[in-house]
Formats: C-alpha cells, sequence, structure tokens
C-alpha cells in the first residue's frame, strides 16, 4: 500500500485552468493533486543577446516557489538574493523540455518566458510545471496566431508533460507525493513528447542504487503516466 | 464618469477566499476586482535577534509579485538579487498596519510572518494585501488558540483594513484600480482600525500639491471604504 | 514640557551653508539643531534610460547616512552591500518632493542627482535633505542659467520644505529630535510648497491610532513650521 | 568515424596523479584526454547546520573552472558574483555521487569538501570530476584512518565512477569530448558504482527525442566504459 | 613651477578639527588644501571573531567617498552594492598604519573603528586619512581613560602621519594634489611614526621605471612633511 | 638560520612551464617551491569602455586561489560572491607592473587578461604570479605576431619580474616561505625591469617600524634576486 493510498501506478488528478492570470499571453493553473502551479507564458519583443544572430526565435522558463508553498515556510527568494542551486536546475530543465517540441526558427525572433510559479506543493512541482507551461505556451501561441504573427502548429511541433517514478519499499510507484518522494530509494523525472519520445531523463538513487531493470519499468510506467497527461492537455485546449 | 465606470465612491467587489494554501497556519486570497493577493501567514518558532530582549513576539511581513502579474511582464525579483525600494516600502506598510492592532506581550515570544504575493495586479495591491493579511492573521492566531497557545482576542486587538483614494480630473475617487491611479493628481492610501482609528496615512502630490481639504475629502471617502470592508472581513471570518 | 525643552510649536535652530562642496553644481550643508545634512547637486549629461523618450529632463535624490551619524554606529552601506529599506523609502521621498516644484520640460534632457548624506543625525534626517536640497538645487540651475542651459525660475517653480511634527505624551510638538521621535505616539512627516500646497504627507501610528482632529492639529503645526523654513530658504538664496 | 578520431566505444586515455596538493588531506589531478580537473579532498572540523542533529558526517562537493581552461575565456565566477546554473548543477551531482558509496554514519560527524577544479576543458568536466574526486575522498579517509580517526573501508562502501555517453550522426559513442558534445543529437551522463549499480542517470535530447532502445545501447556502452574507470581506480590507490 | 603654485617641498595648509561629530568617542574633520576628511573613532564592545582568542583588542578602519567628493560624480558605493578595490586597499592601509602605533594588548578586548570618509577630494586623501585618523584614535583613548577603561599612553605609542610624494616632470615634489597626481611619472604614499621608522612605503611608476636614487629624495621629503604634520597633531591635541 | 634552511639571499627553486594551457594564447606554470601558479594569457577582440577613445590596448589581469591551495580550505571566491580585498589589491598590481613593461599604443586596440591562478600557495603568490604572466604575456605576444597582428618587441619593451624580502628576526632575507612570511618584522614587495628600473615597491612594518637603511638592504637584496629571474625567464623563452 502507498503512503498516498494510491495504486501504484495511479496518478494524482491532475487539472489544467486556463486565462487563470489576465495580463499574460497564454496561463494556466495546473493541479498535479495538492501540488499547484501557475504557469504564464509571456510574448517578449527581444531575445537574448547570445540569440541575436541565430535567425530564430527563443524559449525560456523560470520557476520559483512562493514562500509558504511549503510545509515550512522557505525564505523569500527576492530576500535570500539569488535562487538556488534547485531552482536553477529546474528552470533549466522546465526552458529544454518545452524547447524539444518547438520550432525555433518558426518564431521568428521572439521570445516567450515561461513562469512556473508553485502556490502550493506537495511533490512533484517540475513535472507539473512542465505539463502547464506546455499548455500555457499553446494558449500564448494561438494569441499570436489571431495576430498573424505565426502559425502555431508550425512552432509547437508536438506535446511535452512530465512524470515522476520512484522506488518506494522495493515497489515502482507513479507520480510521488511528497511523502512518498521522501521515503524513496530511487526518484526520477522523465519527460516525453506526445508522440512517445523521450526528451529528458533523470534518475537518481537516494539510498541505494538501482539495476537496469529496475529504470526500465519506471520508464515503462512513466510512459503510460505522460500518455494520459497528453490526452488531459488534448481535452484542456480544445 | 470614472475611467472604471464606477461611481466615485464604489469600491470594486471584494472577496476573501480563506484556507487557500493547505501548509500555512492561515491563509487568504484576497480580491478587489482585479487585484488577487495571496496572503499567508505562518508561525515561526523564533523571533528576530533584535526583539530576543523585548519579551514579546512579533509580526512582520513580505510583500512580492509574480512576474506576469503586471501588464508587461517585471524581472524576477530572486533573480534581479534584491527586492526593489516599492517593494520594501510596502513591505513594511503592511508589517506596521498589522501590529498596529496586535497586543505583541500577549503572542508570547513567537513570529507571526506574513507574505502577501500578488498574483494579479490592477492597482491597489497595497490596500489589498493589508485588507487580506488581517483574516490570515485571524486565521493564523485561531489555529494557535486552537493549540492553547495564546488567546486570540487577546492578541487581536482589532480589524484593520486599507483603501487608496484619489483625486482624478478633480474627483476624488476611491478604490482606484491601475488606470485610475496612473492618471490621478493626489494619490492617497489609509490604513484604519475597525473603531476608526487611523493607523496610516500616506497622501502624494502626483502633477500639483493638494490643499487640506481635498485631503479631508479623501479621509472620509476613505473611512466609509474601510468601514465596508471591516464588515466583509467579519462575514468572512464567521 | 519637551523632552527637548522646546515649546511645542518651537522648531530647532536652522542654518544653510552654501557652496561647501567645490565640485558640486550647488551644494548646502543645512542643520536643524543637531542634525546636519551635506546636500550636493549634481548636473548629469544623461538621464535614466526609462525617461528618454518623454522629452524631458529628470530630477532623482541618493539619501545615505555616514557609520557614525547616529549614537550606535551603523554599519557601512557599501559594506552591506545594499540600501536598506528605510533609504531607499527616504530617497524616493526626497526625489518625488523635490521634482513637485520642478518643471521636467523645462529641464530640456538634463539630470540632476540630488545626494544627501548625514553627516551627523539627531531625527528628521529627511526633512532638513529635503529643505537643504532645495538650496542646492536652486544654485545648481543657477550654474546652469549662467552657462544659457536653462532659465531657472522656468524651472524651480516654488520653494518646497519639510517638517516633522508628532504626538508626544498626548502634545501635538513640531519638528521632533531624535529622543523625541523615539518616545512619539504618532509622527507625521509634511513636504509643502512655497504657496502651501501639500506635496506629500505621512502620518504613523506608532503605539496608538490618531484621529482626524489629531491630524488636522499637525497640519496646522507643520505648516507654520514651513512657512519658517522657506522664509529661511529665501534669505540664504538671496 | 568520430570527429575525436576514435572508436565508438574507445575512450580517451585516462590518468590520475595522486598527492598533487600538498595542503589538503588527499588531492588528485585527473585526466580524459585534455580534460584536466585538479580534485582536492578538505577534511573539515564542522558539519553543515542542518546536518548538525542527524548524528552524521557530510560530504559535498565545489566545481569550478578556471577562466581560461575553456576555449574562449569565461568571465571569472568570483567577478560574476554567483555561481552559474550549470555549476550548481554539477557540483550537487558531484556531491550527490560520492554520497551514494559513503556510509555517513561512519565519518563520525566529519565534513569532507570536494573541490573540483577545472584546469583545461574538453567535454565530460563532470564525469571527469566524479571520477577523480572518488581517489581523493579515497586518499582524504587514508589519511583519516593513519590517524584513527575512522575505518576507511567502513566508511567508503564501493567504488564510483562517471561516463558520458552520446549520439552523433545517429551513432552511439562514448566518452564525447567538446567537439563530440557540440553536435550530439542526444547526450548521456551515466555514475555508476563498481558494483554496477546505476546512481544517476541524465539524458538529454539535444536535437530530437530519443527512445528506450536508444537508450539501453548507451547504458551498456557507459557500463563498459565505467568498468574500466573503476579498474583505472583500483591501479591507481594500490 | 609646480601645477599647484606651490615650492617643490611645500604642503598644503593643513587643519584639524575636534569633535565634528557628537555621537563618535573621538572625531576630526582633517584638511589637507581641498582635500577634507572626516574622521571618526567608534569604541565597539565586541572584537572581530577571528581576534577572539588572542587576548588583545583590536582597530580597524573603513573608508568611503561621498558621490559628489570628486569631480564626476561617482556612483554611491551602496548602490554598487561592493567597495571598489581602490577603497578596500586604501582602508587596508589605513588600518595597518595606525595599529602600526598601537599596542592592542592594551586595549583590554575592545575593537575601535575608524571611519574616514571623504567630504571633498583633491589627492592624498589616504594621507591625510592616515594622520586624521590618528587626532580621532587620540581623542577616543582620551574618552577611554576618563571612564578608566585603559591608559591611553600604553595603548598610544607613538604618533604616525602620511604624505605623498611624486615625480612631475622630472622635479620631485610633496603633497601632491589631484592634477599633480594625475600627471605624476612617478607616485609614492608614505606612512611614518613621530619617531621617524617607517610604517608603510608605496611606490608606483607610473609612466616610467624610477630609480634607487630618486625614491631616496622622496623618502627624505616624506619624512620632512611627515615631521610637520606631526608637529601639527601635537599642536591639535593639546 | 631561516625556517626554510636558505641562505638569506637565496631564493628557491624557480621554474616555468609554458603551454600548460592549450586554449590560451600563452600559459605558463611557475614554479616558486612550492608556490605554483598557472598564468594565462587570453587575446580579447574588446578593450574595456573606458579605455575606448584612447586609441590603444590594454593589459589587465585577475588574480584568484583555488579553495584548497591553502593550509587551512579557503571559502571558494564564487561562493562568497565577491572577491577579497587583498585579492583586488594584489590584481591591481599584476595588472600594473606588467602595463610598466609594454607599449599600449602599439597592442592595437586590442586587450590582454593575465589570470593568475594559485593552486599551491606557500609565500610568494603575487611575486611569482608577476614573475610567471611575465612569460604568459610573452608567449601571447608571440602568437599575435606569428598572426601579422603586432610586432612584439615593440609592445612588449622589457622583462619584468618581482620578489619578496622581510626581515625576521632582524635578518633580512629573500624569497620568504609563508612560515616566514607570517613572522616577519618587515615585508616587502618589488618589482623591477630588466634594466632594473623599479615598478612598484611595497613594504610594510608589520610588527615594528623599519629605518631607510633597512630598505636599503632589501632593495639590494631584491635586485640580486629579480636580476636572477629575468635570466630565469630569458632562458624560459628562447
Amino acid at each position: 500500500m502507498r503512503l498516498s493510498k494510491r495504486a501504484a501506478h495511479e496518478m494524482r488528478s491532475v487539472s489544467f485552468e486556463r486565462n487563470i492570470a489576465k495580463h499574460a499571453e497564454g496561463s494556466c493553473l495546473v493541479k498535479f493533486g495538492d501540488t499547484h502551479v501557475l504557469c504564464t507564458a509571456s510574448l517578449e519583443a527581444r531575445i537574448p543577446a547570445w540569440q541575436r544572430n541565430n535567425n530564430q526565435g527563443w524559449i525560456t522558463a523560470e520557476y520559483g516557489m512562493l514562500p509558504r508553498s511549503t510545509g515550512e515556510r522557505m525564505r523569500r527568494e527576492a530576500v535570500s538574493g539569488k535562487q538556488s542551486g534547485r531552482v536553477l536546475e529546474i528552470q533549466r530543465l522546465i526552458g529544454r523540455s518545452l524547447r524539444a517540441v518547438v520550432d525555433l526558427k518558426a518564431l521568428g525572433g521572439k521570445q516567450i518566458i515561461l513562469d512556473c510559479d508553485v502556490l502550493q506543493a506537495d511533490g512533484g512541482t517540475r513535472t507539473a510545471a512542465i505539463t502547464g507551461a506546455w499548455v500555457a505556451l499553446y494558449d500564448c501561441l494561438s494569441w499570436m496566431q489571431q495576430r498573424q504573427m505565426i502559425l502555431r502548429d508550425k512552432v509547437l511541433k508536438d506535446h511535452v508533460a512530465a512524470i515522476s517514478c520512484g522506488i518506494v519499499k522495493n515497489m515502482p510507484i507513479l507520480d510521488l507525493n511528497y511523502e512518498e518522494d521522501a521515503s524513496a530509494q530511487t526518484d526520477a523525472n522523465f519527460v516525453m513528447t506526445g508522440k512517445g519520445g523521450i526528451v529528458e531523463i533523470q534518475g537518481t538513487a537516494e539510498t541505494a542504487p538501482f539495476s537496469e531493470e529496475e529504470l526500465s519499468v519506471l520508464i515503462t510506467m512513466a510512459r503510460k503516466g505522460i500518455h494520459r497527461l497528453v490526452e488531459l492537455q488534448k481535452l484542456a485546449v480544445v
């Protein structure tokens, strides 16, 4: 029995609430159970300096947590004066994941910034952020298409979504909440496209090394979860 | 006619959604029209070093804006590495305002941190933050009372709420939205208690100096608005 | 009897020493009793980037305290690596106050930076700074007029000065020194023009909320003080 | 044919030079071809505050690059004033990897800091750093054993080493140099123990998603490379 | 003929104004011509952590320049967020120079911080700072002696003063102003005690290397200047 | 007898290893006994903004120490977020020293950055850095000459090298190691050209002031040492 009372391959209830931020070109409040992430997509007129001669656009992401999104209040990042290694690592991952399904050439010298801010955390914030950011990006690209700036389906080549897996008490489980994550022997995050290609895989042994067989079980489980997330994304944007 | 189509003394629709953050001891999503602020109250075991010999507790506040809470995306504060003068000024104001209705001695060496994070901004974020933080604080103190840590009504002596007023095209108006705020000749924020005492008053001439008579009109208008906010707070916490 | 032995409406002795900094286009050492602030006005060829398309000049202020201007030595701001919230709040106030009496269009794309550095503090540093900065600005504008850059009286529309008031032991008093400030129930700062218009009003309840009647008494008292300061400014610049 | 002229599964020449830093308790200059990393292990009397009540020791890592370790000179990190996201990500990985083969309880309240400084970079700096840090750690633990502080083989449970793999022009290759890394479709880093357990796996699609079959080929290739690195570690410390 | 119209070995007019800062235990406004430095000596109850086990007191110095002390306004150090290399170099020099004439054991676990803030700069700010700091320190130690904390003459073993020399157009000159300093071939600062011992010597070739003979001429010139400064210090503190 | 067992005027064994960093235009690992400094010379296409209108090139230096180059591990500078006063002082000295033998006009608008990173420290890191940086600079200029960018011998007018001297137990000694440096009464660093001109002299009394005669002895000793270093530089670059 999982700590979360869920079956091994059972995900939390997932929802997407679009148009949650009136100023943003695209936005989505994504919930994976008690993990709530507000994703906005902002169209910027300018791209970063180091991209200027590449004749293409750019997609980047930033990630943050509200101070009391967590069980114990965290120090506000603007007060500590810098983003932690964990935050930088996550926002780099979100950016890479979304860029994997975007044709940057087709973006025409524009930049889109995906802000993923965790309002409430209960494990899996990075996977929820990637999955929700796709919806915000979709809406931002629709907004641009309505203004004849781009063709959305030329820019956005596929879905992308992410899910965590782990091994807890020797049982492989899907979509860990905080409590499960804290007691996992092995912890892995998977990012895949709608067509099933792997975009990113990050597996870490927390208490003991894991085997290739175990990794294989986790990938199969993740693939099913991501397939379900992509279906939900499709329902959300129709 | 106001830019917002409202009558001169008409406030925006105001709502309080309690228990919005599952980890916080008290929380409230306050909305003044399209201005949405997530307020959490976090109980901390420790008080700041400079308060330790005072034999009392402490209340402090922090304020932030999500990058795309505004019309143009703002730089993330954790990236710029410091809080702006405006942010520091607002969070000092929120802290002073709430401390004005709290008996710090009765808090018994504990600290409560009020985090006010703007999810969406349309003018009046500081007044919404103060008004919503009171609700989050109320709930945090109830939580403490349930655990026999304090007597809530000994700690919390009164309500406190805040509202903005301004003069736009020579007309005094209440509860300015962003557009009105940007075109105001005079801009003032008032913080008052449930009993009607003034806790804080900040008036600024934006384009031309104002007179004592004009100030007096604004105070009267603000008093009515704050009276209404306190009634709504009462309804919210019953 | 006041802690300072002064009558309720009696200000400290005020003096302005002009041309105190040989490099600056305008400068003034202003003293409100034991509060000494060195104000310089520096003409800059460039205005801030965000003002460039506005076809006008700009006035801004910076404020600082020498480490041993205070009773206990303060940490040097260059060492702590940032300006405190209090410092940022004060320098924003000084800038707004001086801009209230300046026609920025008439400044012709130039920027003037007003540096107010507290050499010795005994309460009321911000009010002394505003009052002295006006003199430094006047001299800077005269310097510019001598070089046919502007017409001083087109740029500088009026005087501006500031004074603090407060309620100590239920007695309203004018121009608080540090000791009085530390024991005030209510503390307010007023900025007014030579013609008597209110530019800025900031009132804070330190120990108990105050009433509109008390505020009114303080405004009347402040008006007299500021009238006197403006007379002294006039004498200083003849 | 690889850009490096090596066979697909051929690693660069690898060497370990021990005792390279006279002050450190353990040190190793590790070379993977033209990638040179100076690893030192420093015994610290104190462990981080958040570890103090855990009744165990701690191992952490820091990573840096000399400004001209790279083809174009990089800005010195001490000048830019912070560590980049990439640097933080790598040093977190090094720390996790080494902790995976250490019994922290057996370290007895001590901390060991592994500093990995890249003197010259040509791809694979993180894998060289992990592999070399193991040697520096081994020597540090021997130093401690000689002083009766610990039993080295109780603390250090196994070898750990790391290697990169990637797919370049559809060919899976092992131990990429900079040029190969820059043109890889898929890029993966593997950390494994001497017994063959997986400690960390990080795979990223650079230009197109990859399949589970491709990942499987890379794991097999990595396993052989890490087996070879562990043999070389054994030769180095006899 | 010197740029300053002075004779080669002629110093600027030097003055010391004591008790210039009412809060400080010792203070002195020192003027070397148009170079004005406000020096305060602050007694601190605590010494730096790294000095705690040395069973002695500590003297340290901090140095700063007001933004408009210079011909062109400098960026405020609190805004730039750090002290420049030049500032750090100077304050280290001031601290070393004063410690050279102090018996730290006799200070009894106390720390004195010497703040040297340049109100107006015209070359030689560091030499003026050292020379004036000695007076502020003297007064601080007298203050402590009056309170039976120390014996001043046991702590302060000698005078210390400093002067600059340089070679301009092949002529050795004493006490350079800014204009002379900017055109010097060789620039040197000397710190000596009342008894004539050298505490610090810093000579730099600006345009061409200098010879031992030239250095010797400068030392002789400096010795006379410092002898004169020590006489003035004696007159100042009687 | 010296702590290092060397004769008073005996230097440590000195070596230069060129071409140590494959990416750099010039590089040199210099060793003064156990002090090892990796010096690289990097050609930059751009010069600093403040040099742009001077119609010349620029040479600058940066200095750093690896965390475990020292007996006790130092905090990594990139982590502390700034360079210490000592580091800034040393890198300014290195830059001045090298510029003293360079014709910046002949550099043709290019900048060369000399990075001096201490791999292992045992006293005299700044003198080793200057001496080794000359070799790296020489090789960088040769690299430029091969590409017809400059004439090396027009740019590089002379050798420059540096050595430390000190007085330990009243005995003047040359080239102090860490232990000797820590116990010196007087500590001095000298930078001279191949022709024997003095570029920089820095003498500090550590425990007691020193006399002109003592300084003279140190200069003579330093001159011999630097003469030897220049001979070794010549042998290194043939």
